[in-house]
């Protein structure tokens, strides 16, 4: 399985991602699953995967076009004139990728190779904006009514995101939120594990406000986790109590 | 889908369930899930039904006998001598039924009449008990390890459950615990609906301490949907601060 979110604030993106993959709970490993690319001052395009691994690489690898000579290749996230033009391309190629190693008439078990992809960038002169990717290579934006797409695993943590979620919350306060989704979600699904890649894209910056990898070891990250449960039991504690008497039955 | 949970206390039993079944999103309707039989000071037995409701209820009758006059009927569930027999009896009858409707060479869709169970209850010289029941007919019980089971929609109010719980809460702990975890599931999953049914089973009670059906009206439940979200807020706000500017990178 996977974990990955994109969030549109009014301050820009933020997206976070895990990096298990696994065959089987006796075979993981640790790939990266968030891939950007940018022209500083003039694009910064983020993609996050989940589903088939040779899938997803098979559509990055055919993005940076490296099935030719490096002098040959032509990037076409580096020169799409619109998110919505990268979109429709990633969405193509997905679907190209998925229909050829599944061209079999079945035999090979259909929805195997199947995978999603959140897209998030801005171009100059345009909006930040937050794509979902369909396996079938169509695709939904985010709005202010849905501000954040899930891909993988994508329930334990949603909760916290539907109740935590600001349009005008700050970065950090966004970076948090993401934490404690992705906390919620490896506490209870063991195919989804650190170490975490996160992206925060600033409104109009056209570059990579801050971007890094988050180990197991990483403080801020045990501290949000060890805390968590504390702050939660609190809540739960400062709720109104639960009585065996209710009142329709005193009166 | 449903969503029921039982939970294990050094008190005794909870359990809770709700009453949407679906057949499309275009066709809900309101069908109890919880049933319960007890014999006075001796026995109390609570069964939780998740899945194809012909199967679920093919199953309860069964149990009841009602193939048979009422005259001639033996409700086994009254008469076995331990919990232990109850769960298999209840996983024989549920292997039984699904495999009489399934037995068509997978014609109608393997899976589709497939059913979970959870069974809770105390006989008398013995302990309060709570099982799994699976489709095949083979169960689970409960320990102080994995004091709670889930069937149905079990993700969303997973988290809370799992940092909520400790074996020796107040029944009424436990109850706002459940309606925080229902709270959290209803809000994320349509097919997941009120009125929801309450049953607490108090160690060597032999009866029923508490039931109720909480309806949408109930004024307990909405103030914990109102103030968890509050609650919530709150204990996010509570966590540290992320900072930018990481540790390592100031030093």
């Amino acid at each position: 399985m996977t974990y990955c979110v994109g969030m549109v604030l009014d301050k820009g993106l933020v997206l976070m991602s895990d990096t298990r993959t696994n065959s089987g709970v006796d075979n993981i490993s640790v790939f990266r699953k968030m891939f950007s690319w940018s022209v500083p001052g003039e694009r910064i395009i983020t993609l996050m995967t989940a589903g088939n691994l040779a899938t997803t690489q098979a559509v990055i690898s055919r993005l940076e076009e490296r099935t030719k000579q490096p002098s040959d290749r032509q990037n076409s996230l580096m020169e799409l004139p619109t998110m919505f033009q990268v979109a429709a391309e990633t969405g193509k190629l997905l679907r190209e990728v998925i229909h050829e190693t599944q061209d079999d008439n079945g035999r090979l078990g259909k929805g195997r190779f199947t995978a999603s992809i959140i897209l998030a960038g801005q171009i100059k002169g345009m909006e930040p904006r937050l794509f979902m990717i369909y396996p079938e290579g169509n695709f939904i934006e985010a709005s202010f009514d849905t501000p954040f797409f899930q891909i993988g695993e994508t329930k334990y943590g949603r909760p916290i995101l539907i109740r935590g979620y600001d349009r005008d919350m700050s970065f950090e306060d966004a970076v948090k939120l993401l934490m404690v989704s992705f906390d919620s979600t490896l506490k209870a699904n063991l195919s989804v594990g650190l170490p975490l890649d996160l992206m925060v894209i600033e409104r109009d910056g056209f570059g990579a406000k801050h971007e890094r990898r988050i180990e197991s070891s990483d403080p801020y990250f045990n501290a949000i986790s060890d805390s968590w449960s504390e702050a939660l039991r609190s809540a739960f504690h400062s709720l109104p109590d639960y009585s065996f008497y209710q009142p329709d039955e005193t009166t």
